[in-house]
């Protein structure tokens, strides 16, 4: 779905195609037997691979269902930041890096679907699911109170924008996964985030 | 602080007094030699109480930390909640039950400052901080869609009332502990969820 601008290696190709085949099977056994049940053993079977080729591309079992979305989606979200004209204001920055990082590609979309309803049901998982979009909460308070040239721990403005932003992405995701995915992530998103920084509506 | 209708008989009156001890001595060990460098055997000593006297009270040292608060500002969530009236709009009735939920008497506030300042250094503590108030958003969720008779699970104007609770509990608490105590934690509180509910300010 995006171009890389350096062409990946050989190498590089295969490492991303062995991580990938170890994700689809481990989400695969998840979802057909239950993520407790399911072993590292099991997952590196499926994927055709050792044991220890496992443990080179994911410190554990928790690590293969969200180690990576995170690492991913948090870096995204720096550089889309990072990105952005300095001229702009903090609170249409962040509206912009929220644009870019929306799902909108299907593949990526069944992947997350399947994480999320995993989720449901695992207490772990969702603990990560928490601390992820804190981390990102965390990024846009840095990134709304530098462009300001404020404290970062002291502004509440600054707290408030990136709060309806790790807001919106909750609310969205779990309204959307409640929808088995037909309802379209991004509009949520979008709705979300201006009712939390413009007014909620008036009850329906 | 609280008047409480029925007097504790004396066994009761032990008991909390015990349950306090270990948590003055676990906060006290905490704040002097950290968190992690402190055992459950010098807690108990401290308190001058057996470890298995300990386990009575608390299921383990991050229990002494959070349990009881989580559950106790969790359950009067619920209650204040509940005492609502019907007729009230689920807004309105969320804003009344965090007023009485405010921490307003000075020992409770530097108890929570204590155990704020450790869990900045304590990604476990943040963990277990960060699942308090995600069931507190998920008790004002249901109690939103129930006073509306919604699914609570598909109802984006429960998850945005709910979000913004949090948000706002979450936001002040931070910016109070920020102060060392020194700001309005209730007036914090209140210009947070206004913002996140009526509209953010302009940019100051």
């Amino acid at each position: 779905m995006t171009v890389d601008h350096a062409a990946p290696t050989r190498r590089e190709r295969k490492k991303l195609a062995t991580r990938q085949a170890l994700e689809d099977a481990a989400l695969r056994l998840f979802a057909a037997q239950g993520y407790e049940q399911t072993t590292v053993e099991e997952i590196a079977e499926a994927a055709d691979v050792a044991v220890r080729t496992f443990f080179r591309y994911f410190s554990s079992k928790q690590d293969v269902l969200f180690g990576e979305v995170a690492s991913d989606r948090l870096g995204r979200l720096h550089t889309e930041l990072a990105a952005r004209p300095l001229t702009e204001a903090p609170l249409d920055s962040v509206i912009a890096a929220m644009e870019k990082l929306d799902l909108v590609g299907t593949d990526e979309e069944q992947q997350i679907l399947a994480r999320l309803d995993l989720m449901r049901h695992q207490p772990t998982l969702r603990i990560r699911y928490l601390e992820l979009i804190n981390s990102m909460r965390q990024a846009i308070v840095e990134f709304v109170a530098d462009r300001s040239d404020t404290d970062a721990r002291r502004d509440m403005y600054a707290l408030l924008v990136a709060a309806a932003a790790a807001a919106s992405w909750e609310t969205s995701l779990s309204l959307w996964a409640e929808s088995g995915g037909a309802l379209s992530l991004r509009e949520l998103r979008r709705q979300a985030f201006a009712s939390l920084t413009a007014g909620l509506p008036e009850r329906p």
